[in-house]
């Protein structure tokens, strides 16, 4: 039996890996940490919790050494720590922004501030299990992606390595409320948020600079565009990625790049249905669950493929990417802990 | 490994059923019926189950036998099958009304058609494992409770066997649109159900029946008045009962009550925090859970008790309910397949 | 034609009075004042008067005389400004609660706080038009009643005038997130709001002493127990009304009673139909109208009359209640600018 | 003052030209059809209407000359009755999808039926009154846009009149329930629908047609592909429409293109803000309004200007631009029965 640890567990990201460990077989959480509620009871953060853990919150500064230490802090906030917490975990997954991109230029132009650890960028492996699995199992340091670069990318991936579409891309992102974290705002105040179909970022989406670095190995001159919109919901997010098809590719090549790629993925399934109401991927299946769900259409007229993926921004997108992570570090099973298979109706 | 079938397995409350089952140590599912979807994949009623099952429904004529038998169907069409239904298996649970209510009589004056199996009515257990746990042990035929019913129950019973409360009781129910099925009617069309706050049974509920028969072993001369309002959400349940305390009854005493019944019970948690802003139970923390959250609060100026529950309609208050009867039944641990905690935020 | 001002034009309140009056055939907008906004267009605060109105925020120094003032703070500051405000207008039509008591010592046990001028409250009509009309057509001070209070005053005047029921109310209040104003708070971030059906005050509302003080010239003894549920609505009020109707009382008596008090009134509407899905009032109908809807059901098994109410409330509760007092001020049509009759669907 | 009727008044396009007129200083309403509905009340269909409006539906057969018709019936029904109808009105507005096409051959097309009477297409006037004003003002047939054509083109016209981009046109459309009518289906239960964000017409949308038609005298080549999806609201539209500007266009040009040809419409709103949280369009601050809110951003790293455009789809998209059409025709001001701002917050 692992111990594990949370750095900043008082947030969505770090109470949903509480969430899906405290029954996980493989690993003994040890200690969680928050600043704000250093002292107090998990469960009065996390009120899913009630009952079903003992556990209280420290302060960060009485983080002891672990096996594999969690990261959820802000964005901007672990690169200034980890070489320290390095010292006390042989393993460190973050959930945070800081070390996704390989390159501190690249990072610096998207997020608008100096990188503090340029050092350690090429220490930490790309957190999507699908991409990157065995990295993930011999790697100390583990960057897990943004929730809208995971879905794209996953969604992507088949096409551009089996070479089937062109290198302009759109996606068309509607998200959830909490993606913007669990500090209140004047945007987030119910009477504003609720109802809106809101196009909060038309361009210039921070995960763009993942979804190139990513995708970039395999297809040339990529060129990718996020238009994000938030709609009255909490949890969920589905793309829309308009793509133009090569010369004479047909829905069979697709199908074909998406098995190939995923066929033994266990957390990935292709939704396109020829009948019913659930015919491509919808987020509100998918709340709770680690899975994301690919779909597609082809419109000869236009000439365009059509890509839908859908995933749970704090599950696939966060914490169960990074539980899955877990898995394979610990060499059990990937669905350990990720069994939840989303409810229907809801 | 015990087998189970269930009949009419389509619907949300079989849905359900198959959602907590298909993970279940402890039984294999046989068969499930559907006269709509003979043929079909489960998945394709059930999307949520995608890549997590190969069932395929059956016509409910090509039922064979099994340990235990999930009856699933709309109110009234259990009691005209229920004597050939109990030579296909050994354990009958019936998610239905048909055989909640002991007497013919009562069923006949609140659901106004004539009980065409009285005899049966006084073999089945009364589904609420709380209250009926040794019986359900050794019964043949389990009734499970109706949704609102369960929730009323388990937040009055321990007040009204420990003589806490006087017998005028009025429940304002909060509900959601699951509990009306899946069939689609001009009420649940989604531009007249979205939104809404609507008063559909201000009087008359007649889950009342089923409140009054387990409640007045405990208490004289009950008497009890739901009222219910439809709300804008698909699953949950909560209850507010404006209940009026015995003279000198102190909070003190209405703990105790709670805590002598409820102590050990793994699915019910008492909740009255004073801090945080989830103080009281509250129906979107439950989705998907076995739970059932009670909390309360006494106001002295109009000597009055006010006790909040809440559930998930489809799991406690029905599928999750018959799954603990059959965890009973086996005599394995309650908690099996019904470990779900809950997700926030949501 | 007559000028007005608003003291406190940015919160939601002052939006809605805005909203009305811009297009107000008898009124001229003088002045709209907010600290935190002067100098800024109107509409970025209250985006729906786009392109509408020209009006600037100026900060409440700068407030000039006017005919009539609308005073829309939060609850507590006008009290400290009255005296100076009189000054300024001829007629005060305060949207807040400071001036709804007529007692300070009542004020004070419900608000926790010392009432600054209680010279002045016995200045005050309470503004609820069906029940004063005639005091508000004479006085200079007018205090608009409290959105809970008003609808549950409107629904239980005829009653209690009529000596119907018996004096224990119990009111079951579903409320809306607008009615917690406009400040972001953790309560109201949108990850913990949405989705929620949130007892946030089970016993102890505020508005209790005003519906005492309205009601109590009409029945002895008089008892109102509030219990205050959060939903996921942005606006809207609804309430379920459990009362006692007294011995031998037909619901006859309850439609003449309605029928004597409301016939005339142009506002309120006596809901209950025997077909169709709005049998009852629904607030989601009502969003930016000035109706109070009424229906009731009687239950003489539990001997009950079940009343349900609704209102929006930022119009009828709030902002259209005090432009109705000030058309009855100004001799006009009480409709004149009320006329919006509401979305279907919505 | 003329006489008006709607045949086919108990959809949410009838009920929403019965909402608009009866407040309407221009013209009476002189008769009101419903097959189901025959001999019953308005407001038993259209409950916002309660108290405002005795009016009572008759069968089709009943329908007597008017000045104005209105055709509010299920596309594919009004093309079979078209001729007779003309002999019933001199105007007649129509709000199906029979007539908006110019030629026969494309209506076949996209809707896969044949066009019963093609000879009276090139009567009729496509209804968007920004564009057509002196033809509807001069027509006897009117031939109203759908809801996403309408918003669309709008948003469009004016970049491709001033040559600002290129011709291939890709949007993303975002739906609400009531675009669907008022016949409930599978997919519009409530359980099903909520929370949705169904991507049910990736590819093939009908409207594609009609803003081809509309565009194509500006600009060569066009190629238009709409992906709609469908999200848990009732009403609103809002599309993101990712275009390709032409070289060295900036957004000073793309202001110019929108100031020179909406300056003077009452009824368009360029929103693009540097503050606040409405910086762009939002559908839910349009609910009951004829407006039609646009707004831009440009992304040079891209190469792309993302159009944002939003309406209420029963309003602008349907009934209001019905009336406004009606306004156009009677010489009156276009604003007349349109007023109303909308609501925040909602």
């Amino acid at each position: 039996m692992k111990t594990i640890s949370i750095l900043g567990a008082s947030g969505y990201a770090g109470g949903e890996i509480l969430r899906i460990l405290i029954n996980h077989p493989g690993v003994k959480i040890k200690q969680v940490t928050s600043r704000q509620f250093a002292g107090q009871s998990v469960s009065l953060v996390h009120p899913n919790l009630r009952k079903l853990t003992d556990l209280i919150f420290i302060h960060p500064d009485q983080l002891e050494s672990c096996d594999v230490l969690f990261v959820a802090l802000p964005n901007g906030a672990s690169m200034d720590l980890m070489t320290g917490l390095s010292k006390k975990a042989k393993k460190i997954i973050d959930l945070g922004a800081d070390f996704r991109l390989h390159k501190s230029h690249v990072f610096e132009s998207w997020y608008k501030k100096k990188h503090t650890s340029p050092d350690l960028l090429n220490k930490f492996v790309y957190g999507i299990a699908e991409l990157h699995r065995k990295e993930i199992a011999k790697s100390s340091f583990i960057a897990c992606a943004g929730c809208e670069a995971t879905v794209s990318i996953l969604a992507l991936y088949p096409l551009v390595k089996h070479h089937l579409i062109e290198p302009n891309i759109i996606i068309d992102a509607k998200m959830s409320s909490s993606q913007a974290g669990i500090k209140p705002t004047f945007s987030s105040h119910h009477p504003e948020r609720a109802g809106s179909v809101r196009s909060y970022m038309p361009t210039g989406h921070r995960h763009t600079a993942e979804i190139i670095q990513e995708l970039s190995p395999f297809i040339k001159n990529i060129s990718v565009a996020i238009s994000a919109t938030a709609l009255d919901m909490v949890r969920g997010l589905l793309v829309t990625i308009h793509t133009v098809p090569k010369k004479n590719i047909t829905e069979k090549d697709v199908w074909k790049a998406y098995r190939s790629e995923y066929e033994d993925e266990q957390f990935i399934r292709i939704v396109k249905e020829l009948q019913g109401i659930y015919r491509y991927p919808e987020p509100k299946l998918l709340q709770g669950t680690n899975f994301c769900d690919i779909g597609f259409e082809m419109d000869t007229k236009t000439n365009r493929l059509v890509v839908i993926a859908a995933i749970d921004n704090l599950v696939k997108g966060t914490a169960g990417q990074a539980v899955q992570a877990l898995n394979i570090i610990l060499g059990i099973p990937e669905k350990t802990g990720l069994e939840f298979p989303g409810l229907h109706p809801i």
